[in-house]
């Protein structure tokens, strides 16, 4: 029986725009795992309750069910350990779940504004209120706040990149000269943005862009051929 | 003949406040290996002239001289494999260049107008020159406008150390269940605040204070026996 993952979609099934999915389903990839996806919409997690969680990504393997995208990338680590390694080691785990945070904490927050208002206008027409009511909880101000002045926005993201921008100057992928679960870590938020709006985050020259396009070919162009937009 | 590594001092030969020499030195001692230091102030950067650079740190190690603290830990990774490791392979190490470049471009800045003047105030008075006007091209402020507003700073430095914390929450090292060079970077500038200023900058509930603990007591208590000020 194949890994079955539960990914987040938007009001079209094949939409998937969520960064912990993109994490794991990237991961999956790359441990060279067969996996199929359920869709299920913020108005629809009940379908998860068997597995009992409430909330993407879940993974379920055979009887074992888990959630949370850094605890499924460990599982897979763990339970897979003959594939291509997401951490090669305890150091290379550590320091992903910095990176882990990081992106948590700091990048995805710098630069969501840009494309909160395009995850609202592609989510199911049912889960809008739950969307805005959920997110405006959290920020502690209204969605069109959070997006409000994207110059503003697109400087405060260009900084906040610079480390990551300063690293892919002097090697391929954040994790050296192949990628690792550290970059599909980063390569999440920037998928989000890809598939539900058509924001352009990174300029041309950026040495993020050119990581992000090599990023999208891996896999046989797995997430270049997911639903989106060309930015 | 043992690795010598030139090493940054105030007015003060034995009070060291380079944070890229701490790093060095934390990995040296994480390797095992014997060295000794030479004490070098902004002004008397011509004693490096023999290993062709004029910066520290600078490490030698035989007819090997070696500069930049990344490029150091690498030298010192690839030339003593059989000793701990480092970064414990491709992905440690790449996952740690971004480390490097966080706590360069992110975290410093944003700790940095906290202990900036503790620094002018201890280098030797024929060095404050030199550092004013060398740190103020960089800024493009005056140092005292840099660390102008301490509270706003101590904000500032909060939200930029959340990734860190949140790291230091689910785990004793930022490399995992060990210390690894990903901790001897962040340390770095840690060790330069305790050196030479007496602001306090985590709160004794911070999980980063409880690890910068351990880290002071790894060695043998080798940084914290380093001459610095109570924080």
């Amino acid at each position: 029986m194949s890994i079955l993952l539960y990914d987040l979609c938007s009001a079209e099934e094949d939409r998937r725009f969520s960064p912990y999915c993109w994490r794991t389903k990237m991961a999956l990839r790359h441990k060279g795992l067969d996996f199929e996806t359920e869709a299920v919409r913020f108005g629809t997690m009940e379908i998860l309750a068997p597995t009992g969680f409430n909330r993407v990504p879940v993974l379920v393997d055979g009887e074992t069910a888990v959630t949370e995208s850094f605890d499924i990338a460990c599982y897979l680590e763990d339970n897979y350990p003959d594939r291509p390694p997401l951490f090669a080691g305890d150091v290379g785990r550590g320091e992903a779940r910095f990176l882990n945070n990081w992106a948590d904490l700091t990048m995805g927050p710098s630069m969501m504004g840009l494309y909160l208002m395009g995850i609202f206008e592609h989510v199911h027409p049912d889960d809008r209120v739950y969307f805005r009511e959920s997110r405006e909880a959290r920020f502690g101000r209204k969605l069109e706040e959070v997006s409000a002045d994207p110059d503003r926005i697109r400087e405060t993201m260009y900084n906040t990149l610079a480390p990551l921008r300063a690293t892919l100057s002097a090697q391929d992928f954040v994790c050296g000269d192949a990628p690792a679960y550290g970059d599909y870590i980063v390569f999440g938020a920037f998928m989000t943005a890809r598939t539900i709006s058509t924001e352009k985050l990174l300029d041309d020259d950026d040495p993020i862009h050119a990581w992000r396009a090599r990023m999208m070919e891996l896999f046989g162009g797995f997430a270049a051929s997911a639903k989106g937009y060309e930015v």
